[in-house]
């Protein structure tokens, strides 16, 4: 990959400005773009960080751009790729604190990474995407890109389990009597997924994940699929329930609604430069003995 | 045990009245146990299914008596327990549907099971309640006694997850990343201990568990400990939190406010007969293959 | 699928013969493939369940079969898959006992579900198996097809743990410290797989599931592969463990052995008629509530 | 606890011996007890590294000791302990590695808290042991007492599992399809219960905890008892099956075979000087996160 002629760049909001803080790593990568003959675009928060003055969104500045860098958490790439919609543009992340499942280039390494990324030294990696959608009475009430999962979940505290039927390609798979169910991509598999104790599903498997959330039924264990399957998920109980997308978009659920889960057209895209590597990532967030 | 003179009385709010609902089996243990010259007293759902009339609550009606009657399920018995609080009166439980941990004597075994009561063919059985406590700055704001579970968890379905922080008896257990902690007793551990990976605990045992909901450290595991001990869990997460006392009961968690759990003075007392068997209800209830 | 001209039969070893075991059915088949012109080959096994005679092995007999028809349980389908090896030969399991994910055709559906074969009633469904290769010093021992798994345990009950180093393409995975390590397809996946804590992956994804059994590090969670990829796992401990293979098959492995697992060249093929439902058997299998 | 006069020495065996080793070490601790006017009796090991001569075996040393210190590893610990058998004897534990849940003086600190112990600054731990029984036909084969656990499991490789009958006081819990079972003490919680699903508990827990590996069973949920029952494992498979105490002792079980498992008359003792904290061990070995 290489010929970056419109490079745009968001930070995480809420970073302390200053010489402390992220401001000077945001200046040294505006200067290396622009002495380059980049054009650099940046949103509001990028934009403070360097003096400018920006009132653009994330999903405004990647309009027309070639890369979008992102600077902060697995959170800030979760936001970054929703905002950038069916867009092909890629995300070369930037995490400024721990290592990430989607950033994996540390804050140390962002300039000669970035350098490596403007020689054609990287390579675009693809995620799937789900595109799922909320509907009631037959009505779309939202439908959004996901990277990392679709998840249902009991809408109170105080609600102690809701009642799902999941279906696949219309055959039922199973009733799910739970705290909710989370249907994950193979790149959320790492994320609520493992917690709800799921498996790690490789990003080169085409597959989706189903793992219920505390099931009452002992034997209701995490389910793979082949993600070119329409999964639905309709709520049986008579409470709310509620639905959230990447962690990041709620909805509310009632009794009869369905969420639709398929693959999305467009995958997301990352830049990486090597060494990237998948395992190494998971050895280290996840304290596997490489000895 | 024998010698009861006056015994109360409760059904399950919103069972079908009539010759074909629980109407009639009501109607035999009431003239069973006035025949036998046993004073009873009836809450108000009772009192309807037998043509009679009666305002009182389950708190009411066990003031005075020697022994509760619940005809429900196990969210019947616990709320029972709670109305009976810290009074003395045992109960025997009978299930209007599926086989509870909490009420073993099935609805076609009701009035032998009576009969064996009345002959004096019955033991009491003690279990373990918690008492817990909601503080805030120091101040109780809410105070029960739980028979199976006090459970943290996050307060909306958009919070990915709580921070809490576990001590016992002032000694720091763990910082908690998850959806939430179950305080539990042996009696709850069959309950949403279970569905969350935590074991089965014998009543007998005098334990306390910890069981963290989807923790995001894959490594805390739930943890038995002592029931003679205090434990306190702090809630350290900027959002707000729930707590759910028996399924039933509930109160929202502000940052740094405190949840104390010590052992109850007052167990909960069972009227069984035999034969009675726990292990046998854990392999019917968890499909154990006894062959 | 239809126009069979050449039938084998194999019945599982051991059942009891006479008129209150198996061998009535037997009898019936036999005739009702020879009443509509249909050759049939039967091993020692089938023989003597009708008085016949026959020295023929499983591998003998399916050597120029259209099917095999498979009397037993799961354990004999393996068996049965081993014996075809790379022919193509489909197999219709009927269950002798309980339910098996690979016999999914009751006793009493044997006969009808035949003769819907002989109408041309049915599809082939094809099955993933993985070509496992167990090498010491770049010399080939052993080398075999298996359609549900190669696990790699400890060799004796002293052993407390074994240390295995997993590679997927030559990349690092893991360093694995556990009982052993399970490398499944998906049809393997509710097999030892399900009890080892592993996920249900649905046959039409193409993955391949690596397992720790009873891992020492406790974030070791199981990891789902593309099935294109070789998998490689080399022994690291000074100890013997073993290798065995769909678990009928059995080698020791010494250290600095390895065992690599790639995708056959050819799947196994069940004849399946309708109403074959995958996700009915996981339901009755596991006791799902469809409810 | 103080006044101490004989204090026994083991090294575990097979460390390097010389200025790089351990021998350093061990000749202080010597010099420092004589200095103290402690008589001081080492095994065969501790004896090489000081360039003194003893046949004696850990069993022997302990004979009349005050105190037993163990450099070494927890196995080295659980065969102490073993070799103690019913004497009161308590252990001081340095670890010569990694942290241990048996071990929790470092090397570097091993002079202090020797230091401290001869001071009288000190107290001793008691630790529940179980009493193990191999029995057949009536007759007892073997009787050891365990600190951790006793395991029963499939006997070989190839065998795909066993079936167990585990009773408690004589009742019936449940048949166990399964690899093997775990009956750990609270101590051996954290041993390989722990990497087969099971919860720790709290030493302070009177209690014994059931836990199958790889049960075929998927609702076959560990299991914690009283640790005042007799726990009953019958071995009902046709195929051999084995038993291993504490990881360290083995026997052969048949068909029919029973293994009894009560509490033992005499804890285990361990002198633990300040500042001891089991809950930290915990945080540090299983990596949970403190902040």
């Amino acid at each position: 990959m290489g010929g970056w002629k419109r490079i745009a760049l968001t930070v995480k909001a809420g970073q302390t400005a200053g010489p402390r803080g992220v401001s000077p790593l945001v200046a040294r990568i505006v200067a290396l773009l622009r002495s380059r003959g980049v054009e650099i675009v940046l949103d509001a928060a990028a934009a403070s960080h360097v003096g400018e003055t920006s009132a653009l969104r994330v999903d405004e500045i990647v309009a027309d751009a070639d890369l979008l860098i992102v600077l902060g958490g697995d959170g800030s790439v979760l936001a970054a790729v929703r905002a950038i919609g069916s867009r092909r543009v890629p995300i070369l992340g930037v995490n400024l604190g721990h290592l990430g499942f989607l950033t994996d280039v540390s804050l140390d390494r962002a300039e000669a990474a970035l350098e490596a990324v403007l020689r054609g030294e990287s390579t675009i990696v693809e995620r799937t995407r789900f595109d799922v959608t909320h509907m009631r009475d037959g009505l779309e009430l939202l439908r959004e890109l996901v990277l990392n999962d679709a998840v249902i979940t009991k809408g109170s505290a105080l609600a102690r389990l809701i009642e799902l039927e999941a279906q696949v390609d219309g055959r039922l798979i199973s009733r799910y009597r739970s705290d909710g169910l989370i249907v994950a991509t193979p790149t959320g598999s790492t994320a609520y997924n493992l917690s709800a104790g799921g498996p790690i599903i490789d990003p080169g498997v085409p597959a989706a994940i189903l793992s219920p959330i505390c099931p009452h039924t002992l034997t209701l264990r995490p389910l793979v699929l082949p993600d070119d399957r329409e999964i639905l998920v309709r709520l049986c109980s008579p409470e709310d329930a509620a639905l959230t997308l990447d962690g990041q978009v709620g909805a509310t659920l009632r009794t009869g609604d369905e969420v639709r889960v398929v693959k999305a057209r467009e995958p997301a895209r990352f830049v990486t430069t090597p060494p990237h590597d998948h395992f190494e990532t998971l050895r280290t967030k996840l304290g596997w003995g490489s000895r």
